[in-house]
């Protein structure tokens, strides 16, 4: 455990460095409002070429410095000041693709853009903003039916309270009253918690234009928060799977089955997890081979063939990883699943590191692949 | 209407000045973190007089001053630098129970308090404290069967978007199928949105409470964003009703009745809101008295008999309002209501101003009053 611990933390401080590509192109002075601002406000901004402008108001500081990335990231980028108070800069590169976390830091205290929204990472609810993606129109909020994203707080007596999960239920689940559906429950990653996959990986939209283009057969999702046991908000060194895993499998899932229209057996069961989310996913699958029978972990480790009890009782392991962590040991991986036998799918997102684009696309990716018997 | 929106922003300039209740009393040392700090955080602190204290990191800052209210407030508290580059101060009095909104303001630039959650206010994200209040407990997380809050998105002819509610479906919806429900549309207030109610209001925990009680007959409550003709987010001098009627009573009430199981029909049909969310109630009932019979503005204007064309269609008036606010307002319309022949409620909530324990405490006593018959 401890040792996967620290490739987890390896891998957050790498992406801090390879979040800008850098090169010697010309800016495009074609900057717009990043689509994640607050409402009204104009900045930050985003350029066609994925470079990220600033503006922050702070007439009496001495220094305000952008930083982006996954909270490993050294440097970042300093404004300047104006005449009229306000402190201006652009990134010295393009960023990646998709979703980045950041934060401001003025005069030496840490603070979020006042013209961000913010989601919550690293343990806090920090600024975001979001670099237009080529292919962006697959999580876009199209003209297409709805599914809800609905919050529930499910009793939980391992830890005596009242927790909270966010259930995506696909358009006309609440018409058809007879349908039931199959189940997956997907974690976040590290320093994030239920509300990420919906904030910043957009998967009920997802979700929607997937079942819109009859490319998915419709799922219920479930997220809830997996660092069940700490004491300390975001500490991993005393991690522990099993109360995460108490309150997934004891609680929250009969819960489900209880309260909602779920095909409720090990056929229909999938879990997923991206980063921290795929080292529980990859304990709680081999734990509890009997409640799950598709596995995923996105940007979040691997499976052996010898891990695996009972061949039988699995029927997907998806691994998937951005081009810029390390793609090889997930195809690696993959290959020697399919050489022993398994129902084993690799997925590597060009151009992207260990960020909510990779999990993005690798979603898109894995739903077509879930509950197709 | 014009005339109506300058008596609620000198309603919000109002609030400013006098949420906190200046006294001589000596400061007691049991400080404890607010209930609404981010996960983790020590910071702010309240203490069990209704005092609030603050420790935010900047050492390099040259000054930090934490104001409160709801963005009219002048002054604030100006806290002190220590040593260790964290600045600190306490506020000058108690601050009145409930919910508050504030920032902070670092050497000339608005950001939020990273200790503590944001909540939607003021057209922005805010900073949110929580001072315990004596009756707390009936908006407290309790160990009761619990409702759910759900994401949709509905199609939005009108404005050519997908747009953005919260439903919140008490306990027992998904299990009893054939049941139909009654439905609360209910307004957040000026610079606020469809968050409002959940996060600040607590409105879902206060309907599982009260059911769990056996007080009220379940019901629906339907929250979206009430500014839809806003370009300039939060204005108020430009706004008209229209377009936010045509999105509520022709495309989110046909929604609503598509889609969830609701009791469609005029009776079972409710509108409340709160400051401008009740401007928009009275205009909307007034002007579409077929569709609600249930009116309700909190801390939002009041209706004269005149007002109304057809009594038979009207089966609730109820008008609420803080006591540091216009209470004798509220309860001479009531009472000119009632002689007119209206089933009308007043209530007022007991020292608090233009703020959200005043709209608890208001839905708490609406709640048992609507869809009797």
């Amino acid at each position: 455990m401890k040792q996967y611990t620290i490739v987890l933390l390896w891998g957050f401080i790498l992406s801090g460095f390879t979040v800008f590509s850098q090169t010697n192109q010309a800016v495009a002075e074609d900057f717009k409002p990043s689509t994640v601002n607050q409402p009204g406000q104009e900045y930050p901004q985003v350029n066609s070429q994925g470079y990220a402008r600033f503006q922050i108001l702070a007439p009496e500081a001495k220094s305000v410095v952008v930083s982006l990335g996954l909270g490993g990231a050294k440097g970042g980028t300093p404004l300047a000041k104006g005449e009229d108070g306000l402190w201006r800069g652009t990134t010295a590169g393009a960023m990646d693709e998709g979703f980045h976390y950041y934060h401001v830091t003025v005069d030496g205290g840490v603070f979020n853009d006042p013209g961000a929204l913010n989601f919550y990472g690293s343990t806090r609810w920090e600024s975001g903003i979001e670099i237009p993606a080529h292919d962006q129109d697959f999580y876009a909020l199209k003209n297409v039916p709805h599914g809800n994203v609905q919050q529930i707080l499910f009793p939980s007596k391992s830890t005596n309270t009242s927790r909270r999960a966010y259930v995506y239920t696909p358009p006309g689940y609440d018409k058809e009253k007879a349908k039931k559906y199959p189940v997956l429950y997907l974690q976040h990653g590290w320093g994030e918690d239920e509300t990420a996959w919906s904030n910043q990986g957009r998967v009920n939209l997802i979700m929607d234009n997937l079942i819109a283009e009859g490319k998915i057969k419709p799922f219920l999702i479930v997220m809830t928060y997996g660092m069940t046991n700490e004491i300390k908000y975001g500490g991993l060194a005393s991690f522990k799977i099993e109360p995460f895993q108490n309150v997934l499998t004891e609680e929250l899932i009969p819960y489900m089955d209880s309260n909602f229209r779920t095909l409720a057996n090990h056929a229909n069961r999938a879990m997923a997890g991206l980063s921290m989310g795929g080292m529980e996913t990859k304990s709680i699958t081999l734990n509890k081979p009997e409640v799950f029978s598709h596995y995923a972990l996105l940007s979040g480790g691997t499976y052996k063939p010898e891990d695996i009890k009972d061949k039988s009782k699995v029927k997907l392991i998806f691994l998937s990883c951005g081009s810029k962590e390390r793609p090889d040991g997930v195809k690696n991986a993959v290959s020697t699943l399919k050489t022993a036998g398994f129902n084993a799918v690799s997925y590597v997102s060009e151009n992207t590191g260990h960020e909510f684009q990779t999990w993005r696309r690798s979603f898109k990716e894995l739903a077509p692949l879930l509950f197709k018997e």
